[in-house]
């Protein structure tokens, strides 16, 4: 057991599909790292994804890859506790227990749900909540379960988040006021990571790498597709032998984030100076990124082999969310009558 | 295992205090009788409780008594199968997969909603959503997940009850379309049983009887109360020997339902002939009622008694419930990519 002072952290890990190096920093690695000085839990939210995807298939497939990444990135399953949502059914049990201690203007007041209610109003919809399913509504109660059947105290979440983390938070403010003489949570807290919180990973046309904009650099393409996509990167006209902005070039900046800081410090000086084509830039890029990249493909490429250690893994770790899962569900039950 | 002609019906019982004669002729008998033709399920619905009750004891208690209740009144535990919600954890997992097939529109519809939010209205309230907690809003979807995982064809309700069973028709409807080449749940259909469909037992002021009226009669008085109780039912003044109506009377009509179909005839003949005065139907009423209460009192007493039977009725209740649910479960899980 881990010593009483370190916090536990809890990352939650939607399933979709291709996985870009924007995620590799601005989230994966983060999240990755937290393991230095937490207790970290990771889990893959694949429940969370029916609702939005109806295709079992997909689910089945974004589910596997998802886990096959965070694990080639180096996501460490001894030293952690990594499971499937689906695995650990407590979760859907605690759910309805909050769900109780939930005020549905709580619910109302979520910003996911209301900006849904506004987009059918600016389609001059009458019915407001038009394309709104009860699992999208519910959806924060849901991470609330995630976040406190962990009992965790920290929760890293993209900005865009941090407000589910206050509601799980609310909610266990709730229950605690309600059952508070038989069992407390955990009020968890939203960490958001640095990278997000300050400079974000641009994508090939220079906005935020997103695959909303179409502009990501995924993470598992072949060789001579990585290499062609950062040919393909917009760069200004300055020629060769002029002075250039480092940091107005997509290229230098997505560079920044993979190579060491000494080729960094010394490309920023020659970019600088100038004498040095985007060309060459480029090239330096797929250089870096190629050589990171070649062994998370090769790594992921073994995991997603049907009977490889991925599947090994997360049934572990199924085992392990629910030895922490069972005894706090258990406590909860208690406190609440049944 | 029985012919596959036979339907699987499914009873919900809500745990709540008192229990009273009313209950045991409109809603415990006829669901009872239900298992000459049915494969019968029930269930109590101690989740649904925490809906409304926060106290830990009075959930527990409500929900040992109302089991005893039951089986003291004749639910055969071999026969049927018999188990309490909390007791079943496919239930949530399984509501969570409803709660993303389900409209958010359809859960605004539902009257029980509705009325809270007419209620808040009439109050003046500006939000229309207070006091109502995601545990109520998400009821129908709870119960939708009850009747389906148990893939019943009838649910028999009381009709303010219809709606739900619709509710849940209307999902079965939806994984129905969606999923319906991997699995396809039986689409439920509420049924009304006779006696709340037609009379119901009048309480001791000749209103329905129902707990909102104050005008019961406990299943479980000591003789003592029940005698002094039936004794101060209202009687109008004609005097003995005078001819009276028996329809007009609640002592009556609670005698018809409990009184073998000879004696009933009997007395409504000597009633309307004249000659018998109130206080003797009175006792009339209090020994028949009383005979037959008694045992039922002294089965249900034992049933309470710590290490009784009951629990371990219960017990063996989860396990044929679970048998059921789980390759159930499995089937969905497969169908929606888990």
């Amino acid at each position: 057991m881990a010593a009483p002072a370190r916090k536990v952290s809890l990352t939650g890990i939607k399933p979709t599909g291709d996985p870009h190096i924007g995620n590799l920093i601005g989230a994966i690695r983060p999240a990755l790292s937290l393991v230095e000085e937490h207790d970290s839990i990771y889990f893959i939210a694949d429940y969370h994804a029916l609702t939005t995807i109806r295709d079992p298939e997909k689910v089945r497939e974004y589910t596997r890859s998802v886990a096959a990444t965070w694990m080639a990135a180096g996501l460490d399953t001894e030293r952690t506790i990594f499971y499937r949502q689906s695995d650990v059914p407590e979760t859907f049990e605690l759910a309805w227990v909050l769900s109780c201690l939930t005020g549905k203007g709580l619910m109302n007041r979520a910003h996911a749900y209301k900006a849904i209610r506004d987009r059918n109003a600016e389609a001059g919809r009458d019915d407001l909540d038009s394309g709104v399913n009860m699992g999208l509504y519910n959806y924060p109660i849901l991470m609330a379960a995630d976040i406190l059947l962990m009992n965790s105290d920290l929760v890293p979440v993209g900005r865009d988040q941090t407000q589910h983390v206050e509601i799980a938070a609310d909610i266990a403010g709730s229950f605690n006021h309600h059952y508070g003489a038989s069992f407390r949570f955990h009020v968890p807290k939203a960490v958001v990571p640095e990278a997000e919180a300050g400079r974000t990973l641009p994508g090939t046309d220079g906005r935020k790498m997103s695959k909303s904009y179409d502009n990501t650099i995924p993470l598992f393409l072949p060789e001579p597709k990585l290499r062609k996509l950062i040919r393909r990167i917009p760069t200004d006209s300055v020629p060769v032998e002029e002075p250039k902005d480092p940091d107005s070039s997509p290229v230098f900046r997505i560079l920044e984030q993979f190579a060491d800081a000494e080729t960094v410090a010394e490309t920023r000086k020659r970019l600088e100076a100038g004498g040095v084509g985007w060309g060459e830039l480029k090239n330096q890029l797929f250089e870096v990124l190629n050589e990171q990249l070649r062994d998370l493909r090769a790594r992921y490429e073994e995991l997603m082999a049907p009977g490889s250690e991925l599947d090994r893994a997360l049934a572990e770790g199924a085992e392990k969310a629910r030895r922490r899962a069972r005894p706090l569900l258990d406590q909860v039950r208690a406190a609440v009558g049944m």
